[in-house]
């Protein structure tokens, strides 16, 4: 396969997509070129527009077309509301529920010191001016609940401490459906501690 | 995430890939956005450059960027052999043992009814042609050792029988390296009837 330079060129390039290795990569490259080419020009097209024309929203930092997103824009929802989230996907669950009519802010990561991202690359200063605008009277906290959407909501809180606003967490507790029997049992201590 | 009509469209492109869902095709696309814009840019030129330059090479229908593929082309090997496998990347393993000198010929699938493939969408008439046009003494199916793969075999050496040509098949039997004790009990069977 010497001569199908293209071919390797192609593989390569499809390792640059996250979870992809090179087996994975050579069966996507031969089934698209085998069975998909159509797909495989709509990709290349969807990739350019998608690289050329998606900014972040000036307000809240998630991926948009235009300079201030959608939801931003929406008149109908409540200003003075302000929910944080890791990424676009978190925000799209929150927004899913139908229980939020704030507005949002996406970090479009987390902090995760041994991956060397800090605060600077989750444009925590962009957030704290957003916060601090004057508009917003509470900032709800809805980083994951893993070690490092802890550790990134505890540094925003201790950002935002004293300067006026109310500053939640979405609650810890057992998951709606669930059995005790099988739910860990950090979840049920957290769950006690935080009864009602 | 009304307005972001490049990223919706970006997430279904992506869903074109194999084994890629809505999620993972989501994640792909949020990190390509976020961290590896060239990344992406190149995948697209690759994309395109692969769909337009690459076709099947005319004697063994491999992908090739030119007529005829370089192995086909190599003086120094034995045209008289004729290995027949599945995929290039199944060419690819048989190539790196070093222990085959003969061409090649890909059939780019295998015979799959219940998928609907049949004798025609694997073409199997070009690779009669290939077989009978003279050159070729020896025909070595390695269709892999699946259902499918079995029966891809037996279908070309139905074809091929009584044509004058040899027809042989990979060696089944235990694995280099392995312990009797945990080799599979259909594998040991085979390799006692083809004990030698």
């Amino acid at each position: 396969m010497s001569d199908t330079n293209a071919l390797e060129v192609l593989i390569q390039s499809l390792r640059c997509l996250p979870g992809v290795g090179v087996k994975s990569a050579q069966r996507m490259a031969f089934h698209l070129l085998q069975h998909n080419r159509a797909g495989a020009e709509t990709l290349a097209r969807a990739l350019n527009e998608a690289t050329h024309s998606i900014q972040h929203c000036a307000l809240c930092h998630t991926f948009t077309q235009a300079e201030v997103c959608a939801t931003c824009l929406d008149e109908r929802r409540d200003t003075s509301k302000l929910c944080v989230v890791e990424t676009p996907a978190d925000q799209s669950a929150v927004e899913r529920t139908g229980a939020y009519k704030g507005l949002y802010f996406v970090l479009m990561g987390k902090l995760s010191p041994l991956d060397g991202i800090g605060p600077k690359d989750i444009g925590l200063k962009k957030l704290f001016d957003r916060a601090l605008d004057g508009t917003v009277h509470e900032v709800i906290l809805a980083t994951n609940f893993t070690a490092e959407g802890e550790a990134t909501a505890h540094v925003i809180a201790e950002g935002l401490k004293g300067r006026g606003l109310q500053l939640t967490r979405l609650a810890r507790g057992v998951p709606v459906g669930s059995e005790l029997e099988y739910v860990d049992l950090g979840t049920i201590a957290h769950a006690l501690v935080d009864r009602r």
